[in-house]
């Protein structure tokens, strides 16, 4: 079965977390997420995450406290940095975190960022390649990377995408790499989307 | 500024709560939640409502415990229901979320549904409309309402809707009947739908 893990920060857009989340958990994805606070975490002794309070004020209770020892490309196939202004400044400005992207990109295990978590490529000094972010960082990033202005682009094993629009076609797409298009397709029938929608 | 309670219980979709809750924030509405028990609520002892386990795990911790007397439309313009089949059932069966269901018809305020939340309508007695949901829960409710597949469907001031792929405009259109066509253009364009998105 394959395992994702999601972060999350004060501040984190609560929608691309939750869409991202509930969505690869009904493709069979075992998902955790791991809350990652402002000083960067990653060394803390184990304690209970306390409930992160998203960008439109829902508190959501992480399944894990983010430490290094847990969160590894050996523990999951995947790492997802939802977006939100203050909740992605948390996790790209986190150098456990950035440590982290980088050794999933290099175990050739998928790295999916969204909204504002796109800095966080920046952030970990990923190669220049195609990406897309939200367009309120679209200056800070477009000159680093081929900046495109697709919903959903996908460059090797790192998947960007740029808001809560997007946030479905994104995790269709990590459902697809991860599970593959029959289970993308087993996901979507049920969640009932409008005639017409184009993913 | 126009105000909201969104239902949240045990079971309920994650996606179909937080996309609701967060659009009505970016379009300026006060928005409270309130955890509904499956004993129904409505008359307890204020008490701090426990962390709601939504249907794919992530845990939400609600604004307020239910209970009638901070719940009513005299308190908010909207109350909103949402879906997951174990979190609808407990809405939809307490009596007391039927009352309010009533007495918010009653005063002109908003009801929204959505998902297997539409088996509130059924079960607070509401005179048969048009109203849709869930395909899951259609064979329920064809018989006693004018059962639709639209996305969204309006009758009154009734506002029902699908499932989880359904849940951007349902909420986009409780923003325009809460706060105008305007609102709910200011607050679409930065979420960066893809084009061609039917919404």
């Amino acid at each position: 079965m394959p395992s994702a893990l999601v972060l999350i920060a004060d501040g984190t857009e609560e929608m691309e977390f939750t869409i991202t989340y509930d969505t690869l958990v009904r493709a069979g994805v075992v998902v955790q997420s791991a809350f990652v606070p402002e000083s960067g975490g990653g060394s803390e002794t184990p304690v209970s995450p306390p409930a992160a309070k998203g960008s439109r004020g829902i508190r959501i209770l992480p399944d894990l406290y983010f430490e290094t020892a847990n969160s590894g490309p050996d523990k999951f196939d995947a790492i997802i940095i939802p977006g939100g202004a203050k909740g992605a400044e948390t996790l790209s400005s986190s150098s456990e975190v950035q440590v982290l992207v980088r050794e999933y990109i290099e175990k050739k295990k998928l790295v999916g960022m969204i909204c504002a978590g796109s800095l966080a490529a920046l952030t970990s000094g990923l190669p220049k390649q195609p990406l897309t972010s939200h367009p309120s960082v679209k200056s800070t990033l477009e000159s680093e990377f081929d900046y495109s202005e697709d919903p959903v682009v996908v460059s090797g094993n790192l998947v960007t995408s740029r808001g809560p629009g997007t946030a479905f076609p994104f995790a269709l797409k990590l459902v697809e790499l991860l599970c593959g298009p029959e289970k993308r397709k087993e996901v979507h029938a049920p969640m009932v989307f409008p005639a017409g929608t184009p993913w």
